[in-house]
């Protein structure tokens, strides 16, 4: 067995101080040392514990430690415990604008229900065809939190919290090409975004878009 | 008189419908512009109306107009009506890392209670000297939104989200020189901030900052 | 007598051959160059003549070889001779996202009309209100080309693109502030636009665009 | 069969609405997403769809639903129904600077054709030889728009845009190396043209530049 | 035998002449030249070498000519002489901020005691748990140099720093993703760090890192 | 009398805690803001203090509440008590590339100083002419720590950092034009300089780097 | 009189060794070091002096030290003694694309007959009019090099470059606005030209470019 | 046998025009499209022709057309006919700073010779030790045209100038990592170079670089 404290010192005061779940980043990481975490966490069942950007040969060392973990593959994500804790709070929504953007999306929406809210998902809502987006004004004003994920041209927040009183979490993505550049694009119009109410997350971070809309649609 | 239409369409039913005050950005507009608005929202004192990024000079048309508008020279923001909005919802805390990052903290803590929340300032806490931003958890723990404005290396945001359980507004400013790159690398660093629950806004946005404090902590 | 072609040498024939007015761009020239050019250009009244990005001190340099010229403050432009040709082929629309885009809208306009189109201007129909644009759809629609104005997130051209058949060319503002980066951040929306029908001309090149909405309403 | 819903919304209204063909950008998508759109558009023959940025695995998706469908591998582009519409408007002249250029010019080449218009294509016409570019003028000067791809400088549209009259949508690639940047420099160079007439679309998006020159050249 | 001169001019005297150990940086070497420096310095045992960045196939063409070579497969780094030299001067500390920026910080530490230094490794303190670098405070103030390596936000090299009075020597980390950019805006935070007494080094530099280090410690 | 804590929170234990002056960064406050700081260190004379960055107007105001502050205008920086303590530990040795990296070069000449070092000036002696930096080898190797101070191409600390023992601080400066984007290129040709033993300091910090050195060249 | 000595290193020696003139650059200088390096070069008239880059004031103080000095007010140059020497070598031409670059250019071409090389001026250019610069193709193609000087696309460099048989040194200029970003895209557009036979120097640098063409044209 | 004319206008005027070799680029060329070139060339052998960035595959398919061809596979070129013409003009010298650098160098140093000159070469001479290129200074000052290679802080370039009196062309390679930008910051030194007489070519561009130098030591 690894040891442990030669490569990770885990915080699970921090996440009890905090209260929410402990992630573990696996991008970086090697298989032994997420394994040699999962095998800690297993000794603590009441901290919740995602593994986030999770390559299937990570997935792999986690369930084998872990073995009844959920596993997201198109969001590269495992939780443990498996089951969502009961929600609480008001309800978040998810929005993809885009059918490439659906692994963040959903790494976002996931992360949302295990930091125990209800949380819905809206997908290939792009501005190039506004009456999508109208669509699901219901939904998207019961929320109190919306998180927007979009690549490309990235305008999708900034039309939606001109639309809705709550706050928008703006990802943006990847997904595009040439002048993109990897999401810098996206990055930029939502910082730039005319309608209050718009704040950004880094390129792709569906994990912090989630959190923070369950931070902010918290019980007061 | 200027004729309103010919450079503006003023959205009132936006601020009704998204239920929050009208705001007047005047960097780029000319004195008899900023008038001009000014004169049409004295017909519309039901609307709070702000004025951002007001030179001393905008600030003298709108105060010709509307002679009772509050003026808040660090901030650069006019208020009509003067007096904000009885607070409702939860407490904001706007932080500001250095003395040049007051003027953005200021906007901040204006538009928050302008929206109508209890909005409280803490200044000169950078990282550099930990045991001053930990001299405020109470009243950072209290807060239902915390907004963090910094400069330079924008390291507070992160710093201060590891300490609390409400999420942080972080407002990168052009405080610096050089690889500061006009508050590129404050911005950055807080989209890269470690600790999840930091939302940025754009450099200097100390209006947006607020406006998404005062929409988080509103009464659910 | 400054000698002209000791730093000019003007392309009637260009003028002429391409069917189209001979521009002068201004900037980084002298008033006294600029004159030598306006001179000159008196002896070629069959050759419409637009002086851009004209100062105070370039326009009064031109006007006192063309008195008649028409000088736009706004726009920053000079006309000579100073009534447009008679309107030919389709219609130009001229949409502003902002009151601050409006110079570099009304350089399109009259640049559009110079070259002998019909154009009218739309201004302040950002996409934080989706209703504004909508109410402009009529005329959008009838034009044979749109030039679409905006700074900041620059997520305006996209949308219009999105509910109209005809091209729309996107003009980035260097409007905005901090991750606006002069015009970049619009600018990079525009180049990943979602609707397909969208081209981008150079930031706050009015003249570019209204040129080239004139070539493409062009009669055929 | 995968459920459609789960990951797109066709908006084959925006189509019709348009008049232009429904495009698939297959990068990002899996080949199961794809091959479900495409079983879809199978019961919608009355609209041109065209698969863009398809690889070997996504046209064999594609393929396997719409076994007749057209596929162009050097342009990774794939029409259904296969035959072009017959040709309205006027014609599109579609110029690769040099042969690196080929497949972003060919997805400009049968995008117009699919929307309609008569299309030509000429090769390898970089400006380091003036007299090779010069060569064509004709051809040039007879199309209604003209699209220009080029990597490495990017300067053939400026170049081009000097000899015509249409206007000229340039689009860069990202053939070079080094100080190319993946085709920045080239999109800049497009972007400061000299001569008035150029418009650019996103670094490689060949079907954007088809799609634009198509509705410049539309009937009127 | 490859001949060393046509590819490489060692430069032993500067080792010698600088006291300091010979590196081969093995990145863009091929296997063969790097099997030649190896060769030519088994007749130098009295210069210390170190080869960096070498992979795997590097690193059994060192051993091949240097079969008792240390090899530090995370940090990449062969040492030959295998023993590092008695520990000289003050301690040096390398601080890692998490456990994917171990293979740089395993560098550092490697460089520095084979310049001769005592050297000690803290790892996973990053700034979103304050209390895990508290708990290192005596380590940390006891060292005569401290290097900081940390990815993403890059804030921890400026809360070490305020912490202590030895220098701190920072490296930045490509570790994270994003506009984590590679590592640049870990550079950046570590340039604008608030605390004085903070040096940066190239990104992943751990060599560089432990040199300079090593160098601060040297006995007077 | 300006109420200090309401833009301040000086950190006189931090200065006496880590062992150094206290630094009051006057770019971006108000002259009041330093006068107050000013006054209020007037009884602290038990801790150097250094106003830098200051303007004609902060020295006249800091000066009125410090009357023998000393002020070196080419450094832009005051410091008071006016005599710098009795210097301890090893020598620094100040280098300046050109005549224009002499602002800069005196602010690190003078922290050093006031930190409690002995520190020579060496000016003018870029890399064009190498006999220049080769006739001050013996002032540059008796020294504990370099700081070299250059713009423009920023090579020398390179090449200095290849002849001497001792670590070089390496200051990039704004010095330049064009491709030198305001420092830029400076600061990356020294974070990639070939010789190990060169750490980097922001962009025109000659403070930071005087301080870094001071800590260097402290008793050990 | 100013102590030379404190703030410059003249290296009358490099001037000799390498059979060129010192050139002063005044940017960044005062004017009393400016004067008192001219004050030094009047006791050394065999060396021939460049001023570059002089404002009216630098000019002032360099003629009281040097009244017949030869100033150029458009190229910001002044030359001691003021008359050339007599032509030697190849002849040199110098191209500047429009009238904006015009400054650079007259640098560009004084620094080469003040090099000893007889030098000619072809102005405004540009690619936009090709048979502008084919009406220069005999003076060209006479040149033993070229120096083209040219802002916004850059273009022009390569269009020679594909011309002629001598080096084109290719000098981009800060004309341009928006995404010409201060003359970057024209030099990322030179140092892309697709004929070879260009080579680059920095932005509005045409004392680098004159003196370059020098070099090459000098005799063998 | 494919149709050249669909993919290629090979300009072998411009080859005799220009007196020089048809370079043909291998990157972004299929194989087949390369053979074809190759074939085509095989009845021009009065035309020497150079295959640049030639990968294996590319090779092989040019000497199955061509099969006395030479190909230098570090340099990734090849040349036909195989044999280079008999030097005329003055020497050249290549200069590559590291081992690294070797591929570019060798690129430019057969550039040079299939274009007709001598041409010598001289590694691993880098600013760190600046006793190497001192060592070389009577080959360097014997040349017509110095080619520098360098990668990292590319220093070594500016360093040479100020040794010598004739031209330096300046190549930066991608050599490095971090903070090197794959070469921008070497590129970005080179154009900042204090000494006059650098001209700087693409990243990575021997051939550019090699051709420039043969064409500055041409016979006059």
């Amino acid at each position: 067995m690894t040891d442990l404290s030669a490569f990770a010192d885990l915080d699970l005061d921090r996440a009890r101080r905090r209260g929410y779940p402990e992630a573990v980043f696996c991008a970086g990481k090697t298989e032994s040392q997420v394994a040699g975490i999962a095998a800690e966490m297993r000794t603590h069942p009441e901290v919740v514990t995602l593994f986030t950007r999770a390559t299937e040969a990570h997935a792999a060392a986690v369930r084998k430690e872990l073995p009844d973990a959920l596993h997201d593959e198109e969001a590269c994500l495992l939780a443990w415990p498996p089951t969502p804790p009961a929600p609480t709070g008001g309800p978040v929504a998810v929005v993809a604008a885009g059918t490439s953007d659906l692994p963040v999306a959903r790494e976002a929406l996931l992360t949302a229900r295990y930091l125990g809210r209800h949380a819905d998902l809206v997908v290939d809502v792009g501005v190039a065809g506004l009456h999508r987006i109208l669509g699901h004004l219901d939904l998207l004003r019961r929320a109190r939190a919306v998180v927007v994920v979009a690549g490309m041209d990235g305008a999708l927040p900034g039309v939606v919290a001109g639309l809705i009183s709550a706050p928008v979490v703006a990802v943006p993505t990847s997904v595009g090409y040439g002048a993109a550049f990897e999401g810098l694009a996206a990055l930029l119009t939502m910082l730039n975004a005319c309608a209050p109410g718009v704040a950004v997350v880094n390129i792709d971070n569906g994990y912090g878009a989630g959190h923070l809309a369950a931070q902010i649609a918290a019980p007061a």
